[in-house]
This record gives structure tokens, C-alpha cells and sequence, in this order.
């Protein structure tokens, strides 16, 4: 364990990252089937819906359970990618979009639409395993279907003092040609490495 | 898409399958991480706990959503395992075990505890990836969390013509030592085979 905790440290230097790093993190992970997760995520949506009936009660619902996945995931995307610090936000877009993506979706996205500030930019996934075989019904046009994704990025940068807020800018499923989510950053707090007893 | 239909058919006769076919099968599909199906799956698990209050309710929910992707997930697993008809409920039962159960979570089950009648068994599993870092709360002592795989298997028989009644007899979030799921077969109705234009 000790290993782990020194590659979280915010004391560690960074470690080079290439961008080919995600397909080989992620020929390493154990993984489970796409499709069975695609539906699995489809039956919690369509459950959500069932149940809260507001298409935008569901949209905050599925940020905050990205978010709470989010907060979680970012452990294991540190113990096992060697990313321990990005330098600045431009790398840090870089790293969720080649390394992170590719890690947990399997799909890498392209990191776009720079401000002239560096803290704002767009990810562009053309790939979207969540949405496989999904068409949104009439009743659901404000549905934004892959909102957890969104979460888990916010959830997963405030983990590493990032605050931003992650917005949906185009989405295959409203008939745009791709999916944009861009990425504010906010706010750069302190460090403070959530620290924890490893179990 | 022919060659897809006639895989499907109930006249093609059944392709040998050999127990590694799971592996063959899982390392060609499409996948995402296991941990993010994870947290994915307790988000749902959650969810339903603050939306239904009583963990009967969850149970019967979880049991209900599996049983929707498994009348779905048929299709894939048909598709890609070249399985196309099983001779008995013996042989049924080893294929969801060795390919079905690889197939989708990357894990294997094994058989037994057959009745003399060869209609009821239970799969046992050692690994299962649902519950990695999973505690049930005192409040959630009723909880059968993995209630979404018995749904899967109930529904993904029901499409290849199998009535099953599928049942928790171990759970290691109970504190058994393994998972006991027994499906015990109801009864077999006469061939109809979902048929579908494919699209």
C-alpha cells in the first residue's frame, strides 16, 4: 500500500504521460461487457424518469450521481494511469481526454475550443458507449441522457482542487453531429489532497 | 445480416461449444471498467433505496430492470456466441455459466446442486464484480443487492423459451462464502422465437 499512497502524494513529481498510456491502462483494468453497461445505465435513466417525471430533475439527479462517482473514481484513475500532478488546466483537459476516457469508457476524446485564458475548453467524444441503441422519445427532448458523464468529470476534477462547471454543448442524441462538453474551470483551490487511511 | 438470422433460427442446429468460448467471446466485445459499472450499479442501488423506501420494493425493482436487459442482452449473446440451441436444461445451464456469465461480467459460474430431475440448479459464484467495496448498512439487511443478475438470467431464458424461477440462496454481502443464485425451471413453452425484422 505503501506504493500507492506515494504515487497519490501531492509531493510526487509527475510522471511523463503519453497519450497512448489510456489504451494501455485500459488493456490492463478489469472491465465488464459494453452493452450490459449501456443498458444497465439505460434502465437507470428510464427509472429516474419514471420516478421524478421532471426531465430537469433527472438531468440533476444523473450529474449527481456522476458526481458521487466521480469523487471515487479519481483514486483508482491515480493509483493506476501514474498521473499524480498536472502542471496546468490545458494538461489536465488533456489527461481526462486521452487517459480518462479511455480508461473507464474504453472511447478517447479530442480536447478543443480553447478560451484565450486556458480554462475554458470543449472534449469532444464521437464515440459514446452510453448511448448505443438510444433514441430519446418526444416527451424527453430536455433530457440530457449522458449527464452522469458530466458529473463524474466535475466530481473527479473537484477531487484534484478543481472547481468547474461541465456543460453539454452538443449531444448526437438532440441530432448534433457529435457530443461537446465543455469544461470551465472556475476555480483552482489550495491543495489539499483528500487524504485517507488506505484500508 | 443473414448469416446473423440464421445463427438466430431454432432449425440451425447447435455449434459446438467448448468452455472456453466465454474467454474467446469476452476478449472480442466491446467493454468498459469494471469499477465504473460498479459505482454505476450502487448509484442505481441507492437511488432506488431513497426512492422506494422499502428494500422489498428495491428487490422487485432490481429483479424487474435485470429482467428487461436480459430479454435484450439475449440477442448479443445469441449473436456472438454462436450458440444457437441447447439440447437440454443441463447444457442451458452450463452455457450460461461458462459463456453467458463470462460473456457479460467477466467472471464464471459453476453448476451444481442439480435435483434428480435435472430442472433446477444453482450457479455459484466466486467473483463477482457488482459487489466490489460494497458494505450493506444495517437498515438494508433485506437487500438482495445482485437481484439484477437473477432478473438478467430469468428474462434472457424467457426469450429462448425457458420459464425459470431464479432464487438468492447464498450472498456474500449476507455473509455466505460465495453467491448461490438457483434457477430452477418452471416450465419450457413450445418454440416461438422472438423473430424481428433486423433493422
Amino acid at each position: 500500500f505503501e506504493e500507492t499512497k506515494a504515487q497519490h502524494s501531492p509531493f510526487t513529481s509527475m510522471a511523463p504521460v503519453a497519450p497512448r498510456s489510456g489504451d494501455v491502462i485500459f488493456a490492463s483494468v478489469e472491465r465488464v461487457n459494453a452493452e450490459l453497461f449501456t443498458l444497465t445505465y439505460g434502465a437507470i435513466v428510464r427509472q429516474l424518469i419514471t420516478d421524478l417525471e421532471e426531465v430537469e430533475e433527472v438531468n440533476k439527479q444523473l450529474d449527481q450521481m456522476g458526481y458521487n462517482i466521480g469523487i471515487r473514481l479519481i483514486d483508482e484513475f491515480l493509483a493506476k494511469s501514474n498521473v499524480s500532478r498536472c502542471v496546468d488546466f490545458k494538461e489536465t483537459a488533456e489527461v481526462i481526454a486521452k487517459v480518462g476516457f479511455k480508461m473507464f469508457l474504453g472511447v478517447t476524446a479530442s480536447v478543443t475550443n480553447w478560451d484565450a485564458e486556458g480554462t475554458c475548453c470543449s472534449l469532444i467524444l464521437e464515440d459514446n458507449p452510453l448511448v448505443d441503441f438510444v433514441e430519446l422519445p418526444e416527451t424527453c427532448q430536455g433530457l440530457y441522457y449522458c449527464n452522469i458523464l458530466s458529473g463524474v468529470v466535475r466530481g473527479a476534477l473537484e477531487m484534484v482542487s478543481m472547481k468547474t462547471e461541465v456543460t453539454w454543448l452538443r449531444d448526437m442524441l438532440r441530432g448534433d453531429d457529435a457530443f461537446e462538453l465543455q469544461v470551465k474551470l472556475l476555480k483552482q483551490v489550495p491543495e489539499e489532497y483528500p487524504y485517507k487511511d488506505d484500508e
